[in-house]
C-alpha cells in the first residue's frame, strides 16, 4: 500500500494546498501520483493524461479558488487530481461503477466542477459564456478553461477561440500541451503549437540580433525598430494566439508549480483574454505510462508495478472491426479508413500498419471527418469512417448535408453504440438509432456477434449505395453468436403469445427473457432487428398479427426509436394490436456503471425484459377476457 | 431590357471565356451584371455577393475546365455567374420555382457543379476528400474550393483548412475576402484577414528595410538574413495560411480578371495546398448594393433602377419573434440574445439596437453559439439563440451534452421551421421535429400564429426551465391567427369521424381539409398540437377513443416525427385503432419552389390531406362494415 503525507479521505477543501511550501507540494504530487497509480490499477480509468496535469492542477488550486472562480476542463478525463484536492478522494473506491464517482467532471458531484466535459472542445465556448455572465451580472470571479493539444483541434474549440479572442472579456485559457491528442495530434493547428515550443530559442536570436543592430547602427535601429514594430503588430502576429486577439504567455514548464503559477498569476493580473501555454508530459512519473502513453490513456485494471494489464480482455466488436476492414481493403483498392483522433479505440491499428497510404486520422474533427469523406466517396473512394457513437452527434448535419443530400456511399462503423457503461452519460451511444433514421436514405445495420459484423461490414461495403452505417457496441459478444444477417429482420425463437423485438448485443437480454417467460407459462416469439433503417416491418407485423401484443427493447433513448418507428407502422399496416409497450432508456441519460449493472437498473436485462412482459401479458389477457 | 454582346441562353460551355481578350472580358463582366440585376429583380435570389463575384468567377474558368476540374463552391449562393457561363442562363426564368432551376450549386443539375453547397464551410473539407482521392485512384484534375471570409471562420471551414494545409496534396483554396459574412463578420480569423488586407504595405516596408541593411552591412545582412529566415519559417510564419501549411498569395485585387487568373496559375503551378486571397466588394457595379450589401444579400423581387423592393413582404414570424424578445428583455434584464451571422435574418435588428449590450453575434458558428449559451445559462442569464432550423442541425450534439445534460435553460428560436421553399433542399427545416425531441428534457413549441409566437416565446423565456425551442416557420400567418396556446393540444374543430392533427403554420392546411371533408360528409375532429415535446397525448386519445381514425399532417421528415410518436403512445395506452395514416414529408428532401406549391406537390395542402383522409375514411368503413 501506497504512503501518504495527508491522509486523502480527510480533505474536504482545495485551500490547503495554497499552505504548502515547495519541498511539501514535491511531496503531495509525489503522493497524488502513487494514489492515482495504485487506485486505477484497481479500477481502470484515465491514467496517462492524468499523470500528466498533476503539478498543473496543483498550480490552479494555488492560484483560483474552485468554490467560487469557475474551472472549466475539456474532455475532463484529466481531472483526478483536481477530484482529490476537492474532497472526492474515497469517490475513487468503486469509481466508474453504479452509483459510484464519475471518471469526468460533473457539476451534479460537487460544486467546483464547473460544467460538463466528455466530449472533447468545449471548454472555450461554456467558458466564455460564463466570462460573459460574469460580466454582464456585475459578479467577480474568474474563469479559466484547461483544454488539451488535441481538443484544441476540434472545430468547436476554434470557434470558441475566435469569438474568445475578439470579445475583451477576461477569461484564461490554459492549453495542456502534452504534444499529443489521444491519437498523435494531426493538422496545422497542432503543428502551431509545436513551433511555439521552440519559441524561446526564437526569442533568444531575435533579442541578439536586435543587440547586434543596435550597437552597430544605432540610428537606423530606433526608427526602424519604431516602424517595424508599429506595423508588425498590426499586420504580422507573433503567433496564431495574438493574432486572435489573446495575451499569450509560454511555453511554460508544465511540472514546475512555481512557474506554472506565475503564469497563471501574470494571466490573471491581465483582465483580458489570455492563453497560458503549458508544457507537460503525458504519463508523468510512471516508467510505463511515460513509454506508453497511449496504452495508458484509457485503461483496465493493471498490476502497477509492471504495467501489464490484469488478464486479457479478449476479443471486441473493435477488433473484429479492424481486422475484417483491413481484409476488406485488401480485396478493394478503393477501401479507405478514418479516424478521428481514435485509431486505436475504434481498433484501425492494425489497419493503420496494412494500409498507411489508405488510412486518415484528421484529429478531433469528427465533423470535418464525414465532409471530406463524402467528398471521397463523390470521387470513387469507398470510406469508411470509425467513430464512437457518440462523438458521431457531431457531424449531424454532415450527414445529412454532405452525404446524404448527394446520396454518397460514406459507410460508418459506430462503435460503442447503445449502453456504454463505466464512461457514464457524457459518453452513451443512446441517440444515434434515432438521429441515424432521420439522415435521408441512411441504411443502420446494428449486428448482434462478430459474425454478424463482419457480414453486414462486407455488405455495407462492397454492396450498398449511399450512407451506411454499421452500429456495434463496446464489449465483447454475449451467447448468441449466429449469423442471421441475411434477412432484414430473423425470427431467432418462435413463439405464440408476445411478439418481442430487440437488435444489438440487447438481443442477449431478449432471449433469455423469453427463456424466463417460457418458465412463466408465456410463449415469446423474439424477432431480431438486422437493419434499423430503413425498417423491413413484414416479419413484425406477421408476428403481431399472430399475438397482438407487441414488446420492443432497446438501449438506446425513445424518441424515435424502432419500437415507436414499428408501432407507427403496424398502425398504419392496419393491423389490430391489443397491448403494447417499449423498453428503452427514456431520456437517453445514463450515469456511469458496468453495461451489466445498467441493464438491470433500467430493465434492459432478462429479468427486467421478463417482467415487463409478463405486465402486458396480463393486460392483454384483462382485455381477451372481457 | 438588357443589351447583351452574347446571347447567353446560347452558352453551353465556358470554354469561350478563355478566347475573349480584356475588352470582350470587360464587357462580359458588365453584361452578366446586367443580366443578373434584370432577372433577380423578377425572381429574387441572392445578389450581393454575385456582383461581387463575376470576375473571380470568370477568371476561374478561364484558368480551370469545371468539367474536369473539381471546383468546389462554399454556401454556393454566388454561382449564378458560374451557372451563367455553364449553360444554365435560361434557367434563370422560372428560378428557384418548383421545378426551376436551384439557387445553389447542385451536382444532379450539371456536371460543372462538384459537390453540394448550402450549409456553410463544407468546402475545403469536401474538396481536400475530392483531391485526396484523386491522387488515391492516380488521376489527374485539379480542385478547388471557393470559400468566403465569413464561412471560413466555422468550426467545420477550420477543421478542414487544418487538415488540408497538413495534408501536402495538391489543393487551391480561393479566399473571397468581401470582408463581410452575412452580417459583419466577427471574431478572431476574421481579424486575421483584415490584417492580411494590410500586408502589401508591411511587404514594401520590408523590403526597404532589407535593402538598407543590406547596403549598409551587407555581411551582417547576409549572416542575420539566412538564420532569421530559416529560423523564423519554423517558429514565426508570416501568416495563419503558412503557418497552418498552406503556399499563399495575396491579397489580389478580385475585380482584375488578369491578377486572379494570374494568382489561380501560380498557385496550381505549385502543386501543393495553395491559397489565393482574394479581395472582393460585395455587390459591385450596381449602387443600390454596394451602398446597402446586406439588404441586396438575399432579395425579393425590386425595382432594378431605383432597387427598392417590389410591394411590401408584410410582418413574418421572424419580426414577430425580435419584437417580442426585444420586448422580454426590457422585462428581465438577464434576456440575452445570440445569433450566428443572421441578425437580420432571424429578426434581431432592432433588439441588437435596442440592447447592444445583450446582443452577441457570434459568426457562423452555430455550435459554438449554443455551447456558450449554455455556459451563459449555468451562470444565470437566459441566452435565446435565434437560428435557422437548417443551420441547427450543426449544433444536435452541443444541444444534448452542452445545453441537456446540466439541464440548462437554454432558449431556442428556431426559424424557417418545416416547408422553408425556394431555397430548396439545403434549406428546408424539415428535421428539427424529429432531432429536437431527442435532446433530453427538451421542451419544443410550435406556434401557429404571431399571437401564438408571443405568448409561447414569453413562456419559454420566462417560465421554463431547461432547454426550450420555439419553432416557427419562414414568412407570414394563415387564416389561422387565434392563440390557443394554454394546453399542450387543443380541439380547434370538433368531429366525430376522423381524428386530424397537425402544428405549426401546417394547422392551416389541416382546417381547410376539414372543410372539404365536411362538404364530402366526413366530419373530422381537428387538433392542433402546440407542444411537441414532451407530448401530452390526453386530448389525442381521447378524440381517437371516440374516432377510431388518426391521420397527423406534419411539414418534416417522417422518422421520428410527432404522428410515429403519437401512433406508439396511442398504442401503449391500449387505446385501439382502427386505420391510420401519417402524412409528411418523407426523407425530408425536396427540391426548390414557393412553400404552397411544395405544400400541394406533397399532399399537405388542404385539398391533399383531404384526399388522404378520405382514403382512410373509406378504409375504415370497409373495415367497419365487415
Amino acid at each position: 500500500m501506497i504512503q501518504l503525507m495527508i491522509d486523502f479521505d480527510t480533505i474536504r477543501d482545495p485551500a490547503f494546498v495554497r499552505t504548502l511550501d515547495s519541498a511539501q507540494l514535491e511531496e503531495l504530487c509525489r503522493d497524488i501520483r502513487g494514489f492515482l497509480i495504485q487506485r486505477i490499477s484497481e479500477s481502470g480509468g484515465h491514467l496517462a493524461s492524468n499523470l500528466g496535469a498533476v503539478e498543473l492542477t496543483v498550480a490552479l488550486h494555488r492560484v483560483f479558488d474552485t468554490s467560487r472562480d469557475r474551472l472549466v476542463f475539456d474532455v475532463g478525463h484529466q481531472c483526478y487530481t483536481h477530484k482529490i484536492l476537492t474532497g472526492r478522494a474515497a469517490g475513487f473506491r468503486g469509481f466508474r461503477e453504479l452509483g459510484g464517482m464519475s471518471g469526468f467532471p460533473k457539476p451534479e458531484e460537487s460544486g467546483h466542477d464547473a460544467f460538463v466535459a466528455g466530449h472533447a472542445s468545449n471548454s472555450i465556448s461554456a467558458a466564455l459564456g460564463i466570462a460573459r455572465a460574469r460580466t454582464a451580472l456585475g459578479e467577480d470571479y474568474d474563469v479559466v478553461a484547461v483544454i488539451g493539444d488535441g481538443a484544441l483541434g476540434g472545430g468547436l474549440a476554434l470557434e470558441g477561440l475566435s469569438d474568445a479572442g475578439n470579445s475583451g472579456v477576461p477569461l484564461i485559457i490554459v492549453v495542456n500541451d502534452n504534444g499529443m491528442s489521444i491519437n498523435r495530434a494531426v493538422g496545422g493547428f497542432s503543428d502551431s503549437l509545436t513551433r511555439l515550443r521552440a519559441r524561446p530559442a526564437y526569442i533568444r536570436f531575435k533579442h541578439r540580433y536586435r543587440r547586434l543592430v543596435r550597437d552597430r547602427l544605432p540610428a537606423l535601429y530606433r526608427f526602424t525598430h519604431r516602424v517595424k514594430d508599429k506595423v508588425k503588430a498590426r499586420v504580422m502576429p507573433e503567433n496564431m494566439f495574438d493574432d486572435l486577439g489573446f495575451d499569450y504567455i509560454g511555453p511554460v514548464e508544465g511540472h514546475d508549480i512555481a512557474k506554472v503559477e506565475a503564469a497563471l498569476r501574470w494571466a490573471r493580473a491581465q483582465g483580458t483574454p489570455c492563453i497560458v501555454h503549458v508544457i507537460t508530459q503525458k504519463g508523468r512519473g510512471y516508467t510505463p505510462a511515460e513509454r506508453s502513453p497511449e496504452r495508458f490513456h484509457g485503461v483496465g485494471a493493471f498490476d502497477p508495478v509492471s504495467g501489464e494489464p490484469d488478464g486479457g480482455g479478449g476479443e471486441d466488436f473493435s477488433a473484429v472491426f479492424g481486422e475484417t476492414l483491413t481484409a476488406l481493403a485488401g480485396e478493394d483498392g478503393r477501401v479507405t479508413a478514418i479516424t478521428a483522433a481514435m485509431t486505436e479505440g475504434t481498433g484501425l491499428l492494425g489497419f493503420k500498419d496494412a494500409w498507411p497510404a489508405h488510412f486518415y486520422d484528421v484529429g478531433i474533427a469528427e465533423g470535418h471527418a464525414v465532409t471530406m469523406a463524402a467528398g471521397m466517396a463523390s470521387r470513387g473512394l469507398i470510406p469508411v469512417f470509425a467513430v464512437y457513437s457518440t462523438f458521431l452527434q457531431r457531424a449531424y448535419d454532415m450527414l445529412i448535408h454532405d452525404a446524404a443530400l448527394m446520396g454518397l456511399h460514406v459507410v460508418l462503423g459506430v462503435d460503442r453504440a447503445g449502453i456504454v457503461g463505466r464512461d457514464g452519460q457524457t459518453h452513451q451511444g443512446t441517440f444515434d438509432a434515432s438521429f441515424l433514421a432521420t439522415v435521408p436514405g441512411m441504411t443502420v445495420y446494428a449486428p448482434s456477434s462478430f459474425a454478424e459484423l463482419r457480414s453486414m461490414l462486407r455488405r455495407a461495403v462492397l454492396e450498398d449505395d449511399g450512407p451506411v452505417a454499421v452500429r456495434y457496441p463496446r464489449g465483447g459478444e454475449g451467447d448468441y453468436r449466429a449469423d442471421a444477417s441475411e434477412a432484414a429482420c430473423t425470427v431467432l425463437r418462435p413463439g405464440t403469445d408476445v411478439t418481442l423485438v430487440s437488435y444489438g448485443i440487447e438481443i442477449n437480454s431478449a432471449l433469455a427473457a423469453a427463456s424466463i417467460l417460457a418458465e412463466r407459462g408465456v410463449d415469446a416469439e423474439v424477432l431480431k432487428i438486422n437493419r434499423l433503417t430503413p425498417l423491413d416491418c413484414t416479419a413484425v407485423l406477421a408476428s403481431v398479427r399472430k399475438t397482438g401484443v407487441f414488446v420492443a427493447a432497446e438501449d438506446v433513448c425513445r424518441p424515435g426509436c424502432v419500437g415507436e418507428r414499428l408501432l407507427a407502422a403496424i398502425a398504419e399496416a392496419g393491423c389490430p394490436i391489443r397491448a403494447a409497450k417499449l423498453i428503452n432508456l427514456g431520456d437517453g441519460i445514463l450515469a456511469n456503471g458496468a453495461p451489466e449493472a445498467l441493464r438491470a437498473l433500467t430493465g434492459l436485462d432478462g429479468e427486467g425484459i421478463a417482467q415487463t412482459v409478463c405486465g402486458v401479458w396480463e393486460m392483454y389477457h384483462g382485455k381477451r377476457e372481457t
